[in-house]
């Protein structure tokens, strides 16, 4: 097991990585107020995990509910949310109980955003079962929902008390889920790690076949990024939101489609290219640097070009991004391989092109 | 006009108290990020003060929406919540738009609640326009929405810029609410200033006339003792839980009868009764203490019995209350008035007494 930290403070906590976590509930319990603990989750991911960390937790005396939602980025909304607040107020849940998010990307914004809202804010567990929200978005406290006119719109900046990523669940991962976490592992690279990238050219069919070693090492570095960046700027205020890299594109190619046609690590891909593709329009990087970025999302099985959708409509959807301010639209660019910088200076000349391709 | 200051290191903000403060938009200016502002208000009181403020605004350069919703506790909830995040998205709103809240306690708890939650927490002011929200609720951050199980169990403490209190909106009120914003001026002398308490004995008919120099002295001494309270306990990990004194059985009133029949400081004065007659049946203070207390309420007109609810669905109601951990009561009584703390220990059976009245 590898243990990082995420220095914020009074509010600092561990990540802990390795395989066979999620059985070693001895890892979670010191970090419990009281023994008492509600685990959210999906039907996918409770038939495969949800007995063995009950199982864990209740061996260590802690009082266990669940909470099983429906599986889907569709279900990132408001009834789901109240699901959760009226399974914690029916079962009398205070404000000492521990929420404990065992799944994806989803149900972690869900039961983070849950968390920081019901009584006010109790404390929570990131238990990441994708690879995407083990090398992302279980780390750093962005929590929410959708909704209809955005994506993300509603939520908060809440920290977990604690992320554990068992490696072993990936296994079970479907092979589409297990590319659009490539997509964040490469966004993570691009943006300030040239040598990762390197790394990544050589090993990326070793991450498809879920290569224990390949996949620790990927984890640990995206991990140790993510972390800095977060231990930096918490609340998104400067270089937090480098971490967006592909993602205005990418929020607009979900909203278009409608939530869940995607995943949303595919449509992240997308949009970086686009990004790149931006960025190269810019004169801030090379045609070859473009086409080396496409090679690699190629191999990871990841698209490279948005759907069949107007550009007209991903702009409309573009100019409600959180990332706009004052009715500017901002960008994250790539200055090079493994750099990237927010810009708000992208003529819309230049914004049109890259939308058509 | 009189500024106080909540200090909470980098989130402290001032509490500015005086006559006509909603015209001086010169105020408010200083607190925005960008010269964008939504004001969320009701229709009761966008009819008496939504001009004089928008227009005070626009005045200092202000881009201002508004955003006007019902009128009343049974709005605070999910549906309304939701208005404001529809209008701020079809209005394009983005981080950089303060959220004003003009009106009582309901409304500032929706729109601070709302500002948490918006783009994962966009910036927010108040302008209590109610004695109940002047001195208690604006100040300290706390924001939420009541769910069909139980008051304020979803919300988030969130910080505002500016808290901007105009007395001279207080002649506006109708006589029900300035009585029921003293019943929250007279819990902050119970728990912790037995003079203002002989104080309020002396003004309490010059505070019902709308007295200018009596109100400025009452809010004065309310948002000092809450502004030294929060600044000691922001998120009511201890001493900030006595200022719910009269709200655990007050809650329990407000949610028996169906939000909005009883205003909330009309239960927490009947709360308060009850808090104070299981404090002597605990010991801790005399009958004439609990008549003195009758007594005042009486003068300040709010009511000093429960309603017609019985003791077994109250008793259920407050069983939800947040401050409730691993499934013990906590009531906050009064060791002698002027002085008050948390007691896990009160026996059933006193409780039983106590809500039998």
């Amino acid at each position: 097991m590898q243990t990082l930290r995420v220095e914020l403070g009074a509010r600092a906590y561990p990540i802990h990585i390795g395989e066979r976590l999620l059985s070693d509930a001895g890892l979670v319990s010191p970090h419990l107020d009281l023994p008492r603990a509600a685990i959210v989750t999906n039907t996918t991911v409770a038939a495969l995990y949800l007995q063995q960390l009950s199982e864990a937790l209740r061996a260590q005396g802690v009082d266990v509910i669940s909470i099983v939602l429906e599986d889907g980025e569709r279900h990132k909304d408001w009834a789901t949310l109240n699901r959760i607040y009226d399974a914690l107020l029916e079962r009398r849940c205070d404000r000492k109980t521990t929420l404990v998010a065992l799944g994806g990307g989803v149900i972690g914004d869900l039961a983070g955003f849950a968390a920081a809202t019901y009584m006010r804010g109790i404390p929570y567990i990131q238990v990441p079962t994708t690879l995407l929200a083990q090398v992302d978005s279980s780390i750093g406290g962005k929590t929410g929902i959708n909704h209809p006119l955005g994506k993300n719109m509603i939520g908060a900046f809440y920290q977990p008390r604690l992320v554990l990523a068992d490696t072993a669940v990936l296994a079970s991962l479907p092979p589409r889920e297990l590319s659009a976490g490539l997509a964040e592992v490469i966004k993570h690279g691009l943006i300030c790690d040239n040598g990762f990238v390197a790394w990544l050219e050589q090993n990326v069919e070793k991450l498809l076949a879920c290569d224990a070693q390949a996949l620790a090492h990927a984890l640990r570095r995206c991990c140790e990024i993510k972390a800095a960046v977060v231990a930096d700027d918490e609340r998104e205020a400067g270089a937090r939101a480098l971490l967006n890299f592909g993602h205005t594109f990418g929020h607009a190619i979900e909203s278009s489609l409608g939530y869940g046609k995607w995943l949303h690590g595919e449509a992240v891909a997308a949009g970086m290219v686009m990004a790149a593709d931006l960025s190269r329009r810019m004169g801030l990087i090379a045609q070859a640097d473009v086409e080396r970025i496409i090679a690699l999302l190629i191999r990871a099985r990841l698209p490279t070009a948005p759907p069949d959708v107007a550009p007209a409509r991903l702009l409309e959807l573009m100019a409600v991004d959180k990332k706009a301010v004052g009715g500017t639209l901002r960008f994250i660019l790539l200055d090079r391989i493994g750099a990237a910088s927010i810009r708000a200076d992208v003529p819309a000349g230049l914004l049109q092109k890259a939308l058509l391709g």
